[in-house]
C-alpha cells in the first residue's frame, strides 16, 4: 500500500490577520485536492512578513509533498512574495517573455489602457521556477521542486486561482505522485440533535474499519454526516463505503433530508425540476435572501419564477394584499399575514407553490408578545396554505440563514409529502 | 516602548481541511484581537489528529503569548480536542458542576429534552484549566497557562465561540498584557485599478514611517487602502495616522468612495438615512442579492422598503410593466427593460429611488449578441431614470457580486449628484 499524498496550503497576505477579508481559496482548494486523493494535513495563514513567510515554507516541506501558496503577488508595493521566493529556491529574476505579452495584449486588448512599469514587472519571474500561465490575469503561477517536494505559488484572487488550479496543478498532481483514492458520501439530517445523532448510530460507528472516517458536521438546526475513505483499492474503497453508507443510511432514516451533498436549496430546486414545479417566494425578514439562495445556482430559471420582498408593511398590504386590519391587530409576524402572503405571491407569480416568512430577525423589534427569533413561514400550494412558527435565538445574520432553510425544509416536506 | 503582543488562532477539524466549510471564525477573532491592540502572528487549520495538533499547540507557543482555540469540543465521538489538551496541559478530568447545572438547565428548560450522558460529559473538564462559562451552547471554554502563554480552548460553533470571546476573553487579554495601541484607517476607492493606484500615492507611501503600514486590497473592481499603525503612545499614533491618512485622501480624492471601513451597501444605506431617502429594487440576474445585501443590516427598514425579483420575464412583464413588444425586441438584458424596471418599482413602492438590474450570470444564457457577464443597471429618481450597462468576466457568483456593488456604486454617484 503506497503512502499517502499530503499537502499543505499556505495563505500570505496581512488582510488574512487582521480579518478583513475571509480566506474562502484554502477550502477551495482543499475540496479540490480531496477530489483527486490527496489529503490536507494544514492550512497556514501568514502575513505579508518575509521571516514569517519562510518559517511557513520550512514548516509545510516536513508535512507534506506538495505546497501550495495563494496571495501575496498583486502589483502592488505591499507583495514581497515573489523576491523571497526566488531567493528561497536560489534563483534570480528574469523576464519571462509569454508572460510579458500576455500582459501587454491584457492592457492593450482587454483593458484598453496604457501598461506601467509596475505591470510589466510581473513578467519578471525566478529563473528556477516553471510558470503556470494566468488566462485571468497578470500575475503567473510559479512552480518550484525542491527534495521531491512541488511548491505552487499563485495569486490570491480567487477566480485566477482557480483558472490556474483547474488548467495546471489539478491535472499535474496525478502525474507526479501515486495518490490513491478517496470518496467522501454524506448524508443531511434535520430534526434530531447533533448528541442523539450520535446516540443513535453508535453501533455502526463503532464497526467502522480504519480507513474510513465519520464527521458530524451540525449547521443551521440540521446535521451533516460525512463518511471519508482513502484506499488505493479503487474497487474496495467502493464497496466498503457502499456498505456502511447504506448502515448509517437505514440508521437515520427518519430524520434523512438528502444522500447526496449539496446545499438544502439545491435538494430543494432538484426536487421541484423533478416534479416539473415552479417556486415564488413572498420574503419579509429576510430581504430576499432565499431568492438569492436559489438562483445562485445555474439553471434555477427552471423552477424559480421571482420574489416580492415586502420589507415594509405598506407592500405587503399593497402588492402582497394582507388586509390592513390584520397588520394591525395581529402584526406583520403572525400566522394570518404569512398565510395570505403566501397565497398571493403564488397566485401572482403564477408557481405551483409559494413561500411566505415574516420574523423578528433582531437586534431590534422584539414586543412583549413577540421576541426576537420568533419566526412564521408558510408554504402554500395549489390546494392549502399551510403555516409554522420558529423560535430562533441567535443573532441577525443567523436568524435569516436559519429562517431561509427552515422555510426551505418545510416546502421540501410538503412536495415530499405531495407526491 | 513595549514588546508587541502576537497571537496565534488554530482552528481545529477535519471539515476545515476538505473544505466542506469556509472558515469564518479565525478572521473573526483576528478582527476583534486587532481591535485591542494585538496583532495575529498565524492563523493555522489542522484536523482532527492528535498528533497535528500537539504540533500545532508546540508551534504557536514559540510564536505568541496568545494561543486561541476553536472547534473540536462538541458531544460527539470525533471530537479528541478536550482529552489532548488535559494531557497537553498535565491535568486529570474533573466534573465540572457548575457546567454540569448549567447543562441540565440547557435540557431541561431550553431544548425540553431528556439529557443523554454525551451531554453530561461536556461538563467534564481537565483540572488545570479555568472554566469559561458558554451561556451560548453546552460546550465550555478552558483557560490554560504555560510559561507564560495563555492558551484558550472555544467550541467552534461560531456564535458561542463569540460569546465567550466578547465575555471572557477580549476582557482578559488587558489585564494579562500591555498590548500597546492599534488603529486601521481605510479608504474605499472605485474606478480605478491597483497598479494605477499605486502609482499616485507612491510619493507618500514612501515616506510612510515603520510604525505604518499600507496595504492595497482589491476586490470587485474597488480597492481598498488601508493604512494599520500600531504604537504605545496612543496619541502619538493618532497624530501619525490623521497626518498620512489625509494625505492619501487627498490623494485619492476622485475615485474616493469612503473614508470609513464599510462596504458598499453600509455607504449607500447611511447616505440614504441622512437624505432621509427610500429605495427599493427590481432584480432580475441578482435573485433577490442586492435586497439581502441591504436587509442584512439592522436599522435598514429605515430606508429599504423592499423589492421585486423579476426572475422569469413574465413578471417584469406583469408586475414591472415592461412591454411584451421590448422583451421580444430588445430582450430581457436591454437598457429599455432596466430603465422601465427602475421606473416601475420606484412608483409602486412609493419610494425616492429604485434600482434595477438585469444580465447574464453564467454560465449558460449568452446569446451571439450578448455575452456571459453583460449587464444592464438603471437607476430612477423622481425627477429621471438613467442606464449604464457593464461588461464582467468572471464566474456566476462573481457576476452577481460584481452586479450589486456596482449598482450600488451608481446609485450612490446619483445620491451625491442630487444633493
Amino acid at each position: 500500500m503506497n503512502q499517502k499524498i499530503y499537502a499543505s496550503i499556505i495563505t500570505i497576505g496581512d488582510e488574512l490577520l487582521i480579518g478583513q477579508v475571509i480566506d474562502t481559496n484554502s477550502s477551495w482548494i482543499a475540496q479540490e485536492l480531496n477530489k483527486i486523493g490527496v489529503a490536507v494535513k494544514q492550512r497556514v495563514a501568514v502575513g505579508d512578513t518575509r521571516s514569517d513567510i519562510i518559517h511557513a515554507l520550512d514548516e509545510a516541506k516536513q508535512q507534506a509533498s506538495i505546497v501550495l501558496l495563494t496571495g501575496g503577488l498583486g502589483p502592488t508595493a505591499d507583495d514581497i512574495t515573489k523576491p523571497l521566493l526566488c531567493d528561497y529556491f536560489k534563483g534570480k529574476m528574469v523576464v519571462h517573455q509569454p508572460t510579458l505579452d500576455h500582459i501587454t495584449h491584457i492592457f492593450e486588448q482587454v483593458l484598453k489602457r496604457p501598461m506601467i512599469e509596475r505591470n510589466a514587472k510581473q513578467a519578471e519571474v525566478p529563473d528556477t521556477c516553471t510558470v503556470l500561465k494566468n488566462e485571468r490575469g497578470t500575475a503567473p503561477g510559479m512552480l518550484f521542486e525542491q527534495d521531491g517536494v512541488i511548491f505552487i505559488a499563485m495569486p490570491g484572487v480567487p477566480h485566477e486561482m482557480k483558472w490556474i488550479m483547474e488548467h495546471h496543478v489539478i491535472p499535474l498532481i496525478p502525474k507526479k505522485f501515486n495518490t490513491g483514492y478517496i470518496q467522501h458520501r454524506t448524508l443531511l439530517t434535520a430534526g434530531i440533535g447533533e448528541s442523539f445523532l450520535a446516540e443513535l448510530i453508535k453501533d455502526i460507528e463503532q464497526q467502522l474499519p480504519l480507513h474510513i472516517k465519520l464527521a458530524y458536521l451540525p449547521n443551521y438546526g440540521m446535521v451533516r454526516l460525512r463518511l471519508t475513505a482513502w484506499s488505493n483499492d479503487e474497487s474496495l474503497l467502493e464497496k466498503d463505503l457502499d456498505y456502511y453508507f447504506s448502515q448509517f443510511k437505514t440508521a437515520v432514516a427518519p430524520y434523512l433530508v438528502t444522500d447526496i451533498d449539496q446545499p438544502m436549496e439545491v435538494v430543494v430546486g432538484n426536487l421541484l425540476k423533478e416534479k416539473n414545479a415552479t417556486l415564488a417566494t413572498a420574503e419579509s425578514c429576510t430581504g430576499g435572501y432565499i431568492a438569492h439562495l436559489l438562483s445562485i445556482h445555474p439553471g434555477s430559471s427552471i423552477f424559480f419564477k421571482g420574489a416580492i420582498v415586502s420589507y415594509a408593511n405598506i407592500i405587503k398590504e399593497t402588492i402582497l394584499n394582507v388586509p390592513h386590519e390584520a397588520l394591525i391587530t395581529v402584526g406583520a409576524v403572525s400566522e394570518e399575514t404569512v398565510l395570505q402572503m403566501a397565497k398571493q405571491v403564488r397566485e401572482l407569480m403564477q408557481t405551483d407553490y409559494g413561500i411566505a416568512v415574516s420574523g423578528i430577525m433582531g437586534p431590534g423589534g422584539a414586543t412583549d408578545e413577540k421576541l426576537v427569533g420568533l419566526v412564521w413561514v408558510a408554504v402554500a400550494d395549489k390546494m392549502k396554505v399551510q403555516a409554522k412558527s420558529f423560535h430562533f435565538r441567535f443573532d441577525r445574520r443567523r436568524n435569516i440563514e436559519l429562517t431561509a432553510t427552515n422555510a426551505l425544509n418545510m416546502l421540501r416536506g410538503i412536495i415530499v409529502e405531495n407526491s
